[in-house]
């Protein structure tokens, strides 16, 4: 069955969900339950059941999910069976650990090369991972078939990189600049900034403050 | 003003509108409106100008919003003025470009300590941050006033250093350790999985396969 429109809040919560069914079953579980896959989740049971309902998968009323069966379909639904190569643009300490993390390629996202300004290391390697210089972004795509690339520069660079990878027709970024990229309508931007994480946190650290402590001048 | 209830969504925007006021006021504008913030947030005008409206700030009909003003009191909902020391636990690629990571600091969570089960690396620093080793934990918390503890642990090892970051009274944790830990109600978690970062892109780059490449087997 090909999925129809599935919404973006639900897509980002089915890699949640595929870890979760692969956890349980390594723990032995053959069904599970939208109680438990909500608790992992951080969401509701009703929205769990709704999420899988654009799967097209039902639980059994009193029995559940097979496991193996959801781990298949949100496994299809996420196209997990595709492989889709990474470049990594900017290898500061961030880029390093990106083009090292070996989650990536577990997971159908090898790094195949990474891309950095610093002459004193292109043409060498991090774990494997080649080092090219940004001129070559055209290059690598075209011949490594790049769908993904990843932008760790500092942010004064990172539009010129996202420019490079857009020309080269790459159509799917994710950008940890901590700066607000701007690509054409057909390529897809994700923006992950370490900082807003923690600044969330601290909004919610300071709500719980006492007033007088809370206020700011 | 103390600010009221603002939605959980409004304030994962709240550092986005943040980091653009303040690009904007280092270009000299003194003047923005709802159209130039959502579209550097992704999101429409009206939803900017209502996740504004919870900090009480409404812009004005042929104007628009003070960029000084509105810096302030974004800022304050935030709880910008405060700095909440963190905690990096696990000192892997991961954990190094984070406890690394000068953005950090720059916006009030200076990292203070890390700790490591490493014996040839507790004792060190790394970028100045010293290493210390997780029995050291309820310690540092004490002394530096920790207010959030970070996880860039392997995944094995991350509910047990959860445990043991609440226990010394930490109430907030940003977990990159690709599973899901088990806290108090008390204390909140916010988990960052690049790879599920990857995989939403993926998600959209497998829906616009032509069917028969799409079809997972």
């Amino acid at each position: 069955m090909a999925t129809g429109h599935i919404p973006e809040a639900t897509v980002a919560r089915l890699p949640v969900y595929l870890r979760s069914l692969t956890e349980l079953a390594a723990a032995g579980d053959a069904t599970t339950s939208s109680d438990v896959l909500a608790e992992r989740a951080g969401v509701n049971p009703a929205k769990v059941r709704k999420d899988l309902s654009y799967l097209g998968t039902h639980g059994t009323r009193g029995v559940g999910y097979d496991v193996r069966h959801l781990t298949f379909e949100v496994s299809r639904a996420l196209g997990v069976a595709n492989t889709w190569p990474v470049v990594v643009c900017g290898l500061g300490n961030l880029g390093r650990a990106l083009a090292k993390h070996t989650g990536f390629t577990e997971r159908g996202f090898p790094v195949v090369a990474a891309v950095d300004i610093d002459p004193a290391i292109t043409g060498t390697t991090v774990d494997d991972v080649p080092v090219h210089s940004p001129d070559q972004i055209a290059e690598l795509v075209a011949a490594h078939g790049v769908a993904i690339g990843v932008i760790a520069t500092p942010g004064n660079a990172a539009q010129e990189t996202a420019d490079l990878l857009v020309a080269a027709g790459v159509r799917s970024i994710l950008d940890f600049s901590s700066t607000v990229v701007t690509v054409p309508d057909h390529v897809e931007v994700r923006t992950v900034d370490l900082s807003t994480e923690l600044q969330i946190l601290g909004f919610h650290l300071h709500q719980d403050l006492p007033p007088e402590v809370g206020k700011t001048p």
